[in-house]
């Protein structure tokens, strides 16, 4: 017996070779005492025919195969004559005449068809995740996914780094997001944590003279979920010695034009730029803003200073702002109905409302015009160079709310009127990241990315007596509007690490019994060192033009955290239970 | 000021050039006015002199440097003198007259010296890992399992597999080893527990249209610990479909031998060596042996079926056997004591003792000759080939008995004689498993692997009327006596997977509660398939010529499951509970 081929290899070089297929029936047809499979496998797919002149025994075999049989067949390869030639497939000038078929499984009628296009409810494609999986463009996705982690492991071994794995059972450290619990058997009463990253680990590596170390990691969060959140996810991670943040900058910058030479064939060119988080606020209301297309938000409050209108002077006099949008020609097509629409849009980013004017010739028309000087109204149609046609939509609030919701409302429309190349790979770094956020609730602040992330070298004195305005050494990716990950220098010594303790109000005691080990490996030699994280499910999403993180994952889980297909979790047994010293009780609030 | 090189990395052609380094004081010795700091980085050590003359500057700093303290320093390279140059560094022909000297981080004291040769206790060295992991022959192990890695990695995609990940967070299978469990919080009373290996993914990725997966898994099993053992462990996990257990075998292989090439130059002969089970057990005593030495077991219940010693007599008339090991020339080192203490150690593996005997001339001496006959004793010098000199040490009881304790006993002369060649990486492939074993005590069958093992074709029909007697299609990787994985032809037809489930006891309901997604996905186009998994923590063990894994584990656990470091498990906090709907209890029997 030849061995076997991949059916999506055959080409007319193959022309009356004899050669053993394998795989899946993707369909039959029967026509004129002929039976036609669509052979598929890894590969791809070829057509096979069943003939009586070839071999009636064989025929016989294909009348009772349906689709999704896994088969077995040899046969020769034959040119197809010029009328049945299919220049839609790879083999589609070939075609397989087959002289034996071998029937290696069985398959029900599968719950919905192989093919690309598919409007199939998402829990019954997870349920059935090992159907779902055979269609060609999740086939191509994880094969991308692949090439895409080797490409990083290439660019990473390339340059001196090792690749290590950090512990999965770790210790539970509730600053950051809510950590998975493992009960320890051994140690009744305990508990492991599984790790929201590698972070302190890769410290610790640091600390241990590696200098150099990567890890496609995986990472843990116990949050609730939104659609492009996973309870598990992947992230390439990275840690240095020695290397300044603009090294480190660089170092990841080559990595991604390495990633889009190999994945996707693009030169990207270096260095990419870089914006700080307080110009990417004020320019796009966000800080991964997508600078594929224009429609910035434009400052106003200058202008509107004097307004009679409450809304903006009622924001201005309380330290907020007014910024506008200029939806360039577009005041006709949006009705009164629709800014209802828009409005309510931008409630939910906690806008009151949205004030809006359209540009008629010279002038400006709608419900706030009068409330406006002429002098404001020249100052607004200069400021946001508006021509006739154009639409002009408000937010006034505090500046948060402002960002926030013209953020938003600025993606909503660039999508909604196609302004946005979607052949684009628009990567950006954002820097000068504040170190600190005051939750006014909870009155204390919270490191804005993880209590290790150091403050730049000039801010480092106000970390004692303004700690609000001090900025952190942090760096974070941005490409087409998502956060692909970032990174930061670390503290390294032990006094400042101290100190962002204290500022973060930790007593001496909370920071020795969380962090103990760190602040002691900080008082062993630690290095200067940083690194970067990247999350790799996203980047896979945005390489494979697709807009469902749970497509890059394998096998993942729906927005309560359940796999369909395995049905976990699940209930366990007391006995397991009572091993581990636990029972469960009624849920409290 | 210049780029940074590795102080490992200069040599002559870098004198008289001006270099910038950074690393970690290795030890500081003042002496006749000068300083000589040896700066160590993750590529090695170079000497750096501290010169009034050079810079008086330097010299001061250079005088409040400590062990561990991490500094960067400037100088120039100079050639040693030839009554200084010291052959065993790779460095020792020159050092650097340092111009510049600035301290980038304090030390205390370290707990133990940063030298290859260490005599600190290992839980010192758990809690100071970071210190620990700054020793050379630790730096080393992580670069050769990074280097392994990666050798693995290129072997197999340049073989066509996919590397692809499997959820960490599963459901709970209690068939096999105990798993980790991991409290649901959206699902209250809901667990998921830790991959004991991603054998059931691995099998749905196969039922997916994959064909080719691999991954560097990380497993986990609760189990009480040995010291090969640890909770988390790290597989080299490959599927195939399509794949005959002779295919996956030869791949196996081939990746083998390029690991022993790329990381110890050794060059494997293939096709490695093949033995069935029972001739492993016959042989050896050990389903994997240790083929780098003879030594083997001798059966000999044949010349004493009729002996006069009741021990014998006993094992042999009750279905047991008796075997021996020949101890060449070792007669006159074992005194009583010494045999006692032989003894005690087979008692551990089941043995009720040790019979002795010892040749003398053509004689055997020892207090079982007087229940031998003359014959029986000429058979036996014959049948052991025993000369002068010899020991001559016996087993007697049930089959399992006599190998366990035999062939443990084997290993440890072998060691303790020093009979065993450490140069020599024996492979050997042991097939022909048994399917199923029996547990007298629960009165029920266990799959000997795991239940989805295929028995082997001739045996198929025995599954129904002897199941004990049906081998597996499954083979196992041994290399010097450890295994390092193993891997089987799986079940893909929904039937026989039933009827396996049927034979370990299961009602339906049982194996749909468990398996039902499994079973389910056999139904719907399962594809033949198969697959191995190697332990890859083992074999860096034996690659490194290491002893203990957990020299080859980044941060490892201790044998309670502790990590020293961290000190994980640890207690968490109510409202941590409180959430996960858990409560902690006594521990129950």
């Amino acid at each position: 017996m030849s061995k076997r081929i991949l059916a999506g290899t055959l080409r007319e070089n193959n022309i009356e070779q004899t050669v053993l297929l394998k795989g899946w029936v993707q369909k039959r047809r029967d026509l004129g005492g002929l039976i036609f499979i669509d052979l598929r496998d890894k590969s791809g797919i070829v057509q096979v025919v069943f003939n009586p002149d070839q071999s009636k025994e064989a025929l016989e075999v294909a009348e009772s195969v349906r689709s999704e049989y896994v088969v077995e067949i040899s046969g020769v390869v034959v040119k197809r004559n010029e009328a049945t030639i299919n220049t839609l497939m790879d083999t589609g000038k070939i075609e397989l005449m087959a002289t034996d078929l071998k029937i290696l499984n069985k398959s029900k009628t599968p719950p919905f068809a192989i093919q690309d296009k598919t409007d199939v409810s998402e829990d019954l494609r997870l349920k059935y995740r090992y159907i779902d999986l055979r269609r060609s463009s999740l086939q191509e996705t994880f094969k991308l996914r692949h090439q895409t982690t080797q490409a990083v492991r290439n660019y990473l071994n390339d340059n001196g780094f090792l690749e290590m794995e950090t512990p999965i059972l770790t210790k539970s450290t509730p600053e950051g997001a809510r950590d998975y619990l493992v009960p320890s058997r051994v140690h009744s009463g305990e508990f492991y944590a599984l790790p929201q990253s590698p972070q302190l680990f890769k410290q610790l590596i640091m600390m241990s003279g590696f200098e150099k170390y990567y890890q496609i990691a995986r990472c843990f969060r116990d949050e609730d979920l939104r659609a492009d959140r996973q309870p598990e996810f992947t992230q390439i991670d990275i840690e240095t010695s020695f290397m300044t943040s603009d090294e480190i900058m660089e170092m990841t910058e080559q990595m991604m034009q390495k990633i889009m030479k190999e994945i996707k064939n693009v030169d990207l060119a270096l260095p990419l730029k870089r914006m700080p988080y307080d110009e990417a606020m004020e320019r796009f209301g966000s800080d991964k803003p997508d600078t594929r297309f224009g429609m910035e938000l434009i400052h106003v409050s200058d202008i509107l200073a004097e307004s009679t209108f409450k809304v903006f002077q009622g924001a201005i006099s309380t330290g907020g702002k007014v910024c506008l949008l200029n939806v360039k020609e577009q005041a006709a097509n949006y009705s009164r109905k629709d800014l209802d629409k828009l409005t309510d849009y931008v409630k939910v980013y906690g806008a009151k409302g949205l004030a809006w004017l359209k540009v008629e010739g010279d002038d400006l028309k709608g419900p706030i015009t009068k409330f406006l000087s002429e002098t404001e109204k020249a100052e607004l149609v200069s400021r946001a160079d508006a021509n006739d046609g154009d639409l002009l939509l408000f937010g006034s609030d505090k500046a948060s709310v402002v960002y926030d919701s013209l953020g938003a409302l600025r993606l909503k429309l660039g999508k909604e009127l196609k302004l946005i190349d979607e052949s684009k790979f628009n990567f950006l770094w954002v820097t000068d990241w504040p170190l600190l956020e005051y939750d006014e609730n909870l009155e204390r602040y919270f490191a804005a990315h993880h209590p290790f992330t150091s403050p730049v070298e000039e801010d480092i004195d106000k970390l004692a007596t303004d700690p609000g305005s001090v900025r952190a050494n942090a760096y974070d990716l941005v490409l087409n509007g998502y956060e692909l990950g970032g990174g930061s220098i670390r503290i390294y010594k032990k006094e400042q690490q101290d100190q962002m303790f204290n500022v973060l109000g930790f007593t001496k005691e909370e920071a020795n019994e969380q962090f103990g080990f760190l602040l002691e490996a900080l008082e062993y030699g630690a290095p200067p060192h940083g690194g970067v994280a990247l999350g790799l499910d996203r980047i896979i999403m945005l390489l494979a033009g697709r807009t469902n993180l749970r497509d890059t994952i394998l096998f993942p889980k729906t927005a309560s955290a359940s796999d369909l297909l395995t049905d976990a979790p699940n209930e366990v047994s007391e006995a397991q239970l009572d091993e581990l010293a636990i029972q469960l009780t009624e849920k409290k609030d």
